[in-house]
Parts: structure tokens; sequence; C-alpha cells
């Protein structure tokens, strides 16, 4: 691990593994500060109240390893302890069904950000794979108010172009795109154009770069450095204070959750097709993030422009978001 | 009770009062064949299932007052025993939750009807109240095709106009208005111009003219003979056999109804305010319905289109889009 690594706060933007003691081990493997761990996709209220349960076993089971994040306190204190901050994370307001007063009790519980729709329309608004983007809906205005009042960080990285564009207006937080990569280096209805990348960030947004493999022009065949390489382009349109990373490693998990994920609500028609896929040459694995720094100080980057993007402007953005 | 009321029969488009053997008796006073009986405003799919279970209850306790009709040959059949009919309908689709597979479970415990969407937004489409009608989602297209396959009418009564006329588009079977009234004669949200009640209408659809004194030009005052002018507004615009009733009589209910009803996802922001209102004179209860066929006598309507409008339209409708 090069030295600088160790030293980072590093934070990744969104992780969807199959949760066990051998992805936490892989996360101190790995550097990793902190993380938006996803804790419900399609899942209602019920059954993601009982995610969290879950959450809060392995917290205390391996109290060694993770602890729950609510504050950027809670991230720095992680990092003194030597441990990974699990900031609880949705990519659907499913789990809100249709009530507003949902929000804070998930806020309550340790859930510091969600994504505003999952690929198709839900209550709130449109998704990335819907036909037609019918934007934000009355009560989805609603539901960033409300969001915005309990310091829950709205992540638009699935949400469609016109529905983002709405709520990034709307938000009187800045809101995130916590996974995404620029549809300027391989066009893909996931991906972000550079007119949306520069909005958010003049917004005081922050952007995520992912590698999932489908939406990098290499596909299966990119590197770490090629991975850099898609992160140098999002800081030139949206500047190094806006630019973070989100690696959406799905370790563990097999072609059963790629077909949950990506069939409408889970069990419905097909939106598109993934097969488990390796991630980037060097960073197949969280145990290999280390990499990512190490590729970064090979294209030559200031050390003060990798602090950011490997953590440092999360931090700054999530206390900003959440007030604390 | 005139004799040509007593030998109609009398099918109401849509009934959401407080259910009691008070009300089950009423629609025997008022020579009721059969009613569209709402069982789901803003539940989802467990609640609404006990409210199914409910009425299963009353069934068996009322066996001299009401049956369960799934078919045209039940309606038939509780005319000849001096029944009333229930047909159990949704005022909403939020009771099949994101589940296309619960349209077919609803179905066989015997919801034969059921509305889009109420009032706002939802996974299927938008309501009349919405600021912006988004039109019919993906979703809603296969909810759609799936109403079409198992034989559940679907119902646009609180639908938007673009979701409206997105939804009579896509639909393989024709679809109703049970309960509107036209906004020739009062502007209103939820109210339907002539060219949308046209064009239902050509389309092979069925429109129930509703009562509720809000969306009345007379409001409060209306009368009867005015109801009854409504409806010739109607089949001026769409003809006579395409127009029957829907009188969304709330017998029963007080304040704390209208609120749970008028407010987004009962308990939300409120979208429109109504107190509890006196329908038409003449026709102000269930047990009052004799008063209508007499005000068409009065203004001297043949007694064919009396049998149509009354009823004999609605069971050839719902034969066709049941398919039994």
């Amino acid at each position: 691990m090069s030295t600088l690594h160790e030293d980072l706060i590093v934070i990744d933007g969104l992780i969807v593994s199959n949760w066990s003691e051998e992805v936490f081990r892989d996360m101190r493997k790995g550097g990793l500060t902190a993380a938006n761990c996803t804790c419900c996709v399609w899942e209602g209220f019920a059954e993601t109240m009982a995610n969290v349960s879950r959450w809060n076993g392995w917290f205390c089971d391996h109290e060694d390893l993770i602890v729950k994040a609510r504050t950027a306190a809670d991230i720095r204190r992680a990092k003194e302890e030597g441990r990974t901050a699990i900031i609880l994370g949705f990519q659907n307001t499913s789990a809100f069904e249709d009530k507003l007063g949902a929000v804070q009790l998930f806020k309550d519980v340790g859930v510091g950000i969600a994504q505003l729709t999952y690929n198709t329309q839900n209550l709130a608004g449109s998704g990335c794979y819907e036909s037609r983007d019918s934007g934000l809906s009355d009560w989805g205005r609603e539901l960033v108010a409300e969001m915005n009042r309990v310091g829950m960080l709205i992540d638009l990285s699935h949400v469609g172009s016109r529905t983002s564009e709405e709520t990034i207006r709307e938000s009187s937080k800045p809101v995130a795109y916590t996974h995404c990569l620029p549809s300027a280096l391989k066009p893909h209805p996931r991906n972000k154009g550079d007119g949306e990348l520069r909005f958010i960030a003049e917004e005081g947004g922050m952007i995520g770069v992912t590698m999932f493999p489908a939406f990098l022009s290499g596909g299966e065949n990119a590197t770490v450095d090629d991975y850099a390489g898609a992160m140098e382009h999002v800081i030139s349109v949206a500047g190094e204070d806006s630019v973070a990373f989100g690696t959406d490693f799905t370790q563990g998990y097999g072609q059963e959750f790629f077909d949950w994920i990506t069939n409408d609500k889970g069990d419905g028609r097909s939106l598109v097709k993934f097969t488990p896929m390796s991630n980037p040459k060097g960073v197949e694995t969280i145990g290999q993030l280390p990499n990512l720094t190490a590729a970064m100080e090979r294209a030559g980057w200031t050390e003060g422009r990798i602090r950011k993007v490997m953590g440092e402007n999360w931090l700054r953005f999530l206390g900003e978001v959440w007030g604390e």
C-alpha cells in the first residue's frame, strides 16, 4: 500500500455488495474510511427496516471492522480508530412508500443518503431507463423538501435527466450523482452528459465517478488507469472540488442479483441486461483500492487533488448536507 | 316508486359510502340492482385485502340484501332475486403496490373495476390534481395490459387528462369514466371536457355521470332535475349508448373521511377542500334513486333511453370488458 493511501480519507460513494464479514475485512484491506452502503433497491418500508436491522446486527458482531456513520465527525473518528464507517443508503425511495414521515424515521435509524428514483418512474419522479422522463412529481417536490429538512443527501445517479435537473433546481441543499460516468466517453442511458455534470457542480453538488464496466468505454478490458482517465474527464468538466469516486462494487453477488436490480421492481420486465462483470484491472475488489491512489500518482495528479477525489470532497460535502 | 323504476336494471357506477347494514337496506329501498363499491382509495395490498375480507363477511351476514358480482350474469341474477349485486372496485391502483401479479389476485377475490390513479401521480400515471400530468408510465402500460388480460375495467374518473387519453389509446378493451361531470357546465379539474367525453365514447368507453355537488353548476342548490339536465348534456356529446350514472354517494361519512380522500396519500398535503355536502334535491340518499327515474320521465326521455342510462348500458359494457 502506498504511504499516501494509508494516510488518506478514502470514501466510496456507493457500494452494493453482498454484505458479509469477508466484505467488511476487504474494506479494511482496501484502507476504506467510509462508504455509502446500499440497504434498499426495490424494497418497501418494512423490508428495508429489516435490512437496517441486519446492519445493526453486523455493527455489533463486527465492531472491530465497521461502525455506523451518521455525521462527518463519525467518519473522521472511524479513520482514527481504523474502522470503516458505514453510511446506510438507499438506491430508491420505495422504502418511504407513500409516507413523507418515513424520511425522518429512516434518518433516525442511520440512513444518510437516498436516491430519488431507481431506473423507472416511482411516486417522486422518473428513472434513467423510463421511456419518457415525466420530471419531479408534486409529491416528489415535497419529498425533496423533507429530505432537505432532515438532512438526507439526495442521490440522482439512476434518475432520469429531466427529473434530475428539476431536483437540482428544487433542492435547497446540494445533491449528488454518487456513482456515474460521462456519456462523452461512452453513450449510455445511465451515463451523464457534460452539461449535466457541469450543472450539478455549479449548483454545489458532488459527482462520484463509477467504474461499472458496462458504462466504461473500455468495458471489461478497462484498467484502473483508464478509470483514472475517466475521472480526469469529469474533473475537466466539473472541477476537482466537485469530483469524488463511487465504485458500485457488487462483490459477492451473482446473476440472480443482477436480474433483480435490472428488472423493473425487481421481478418485472427486463430494463437492461448485465452479467456479473470484472471491474477495471487493478481495482476488481474493494481490497485493491490502494491501486486507485497509485494510478492517480502514476497519472501525475497532485497530492492535493488525490486527497480531495479519494475522500475529502465527500467528507466536506456530506458534512454540509447533513449539517454536522 | 314509479312502476318503470321497479322494472329497471339500475346500476350505480360508483358508491363510496360508509358500508353498513343501513346502507345495504337503502340500496334495496332505492331499487339498486348493482353498484361499483369502493374498497380501496389510498390503501396498499394488505389493507385492501383486509377490506375485501370485510366485504366477504358482509356478504355472509347480509345475504338477503347483497351478493358479490363477478359477471354480468351475477347482476342479472341479483335483479331476479331482489338483492343488490356488489362490484368490488378500487379508486386507485395503490393496492397493487409494485406487483403486476396483484391484478390477478384481486380479480380472483372479486375486484372488477380499478381506477388507474387517484388525484395525484402514482406508479402508473398522473391524477387530475397533479400540477403536471406526466402521462402513462412504462409500468402503467404493463398494468393496462394486465388489467385487459384479466378483465378488470379501467376507470379514469380521477385520472389526469393526458394519462387518460394515453390509457384510452393503450387499452385493448374499452375503459370508463365511472363518475364524472362535464366541464362545459362547470370548469373543475375533476370535470371532463366535451372533447374528452366524445373521445372515450368513440373508443367504445362508458361515461357514468356523477352528482357530487362541488362539480355541478348548481352546487348544493342543484336538484335531481338539474342532474338529469347535466346527463342530457353528456348524452348530446357522447350519445345515449355511452352514458350511464355513477353517483359517488358518500352516505354515512363525515369530515374525517373527506379529509382522508382529499389529502394526498390520505395524510399528506391538501389537494382540494370538500365538506360533507347534500346531493341534488330529490336524490340525497341511495334510497331516493327512484326519483332519478322520475326526473328522466319528467324530462320526457323515452323509456328506451331511461333503461339504457339507468343500468342497461353498464350491464352491456361490463359484460364486454369482463368477458362474461
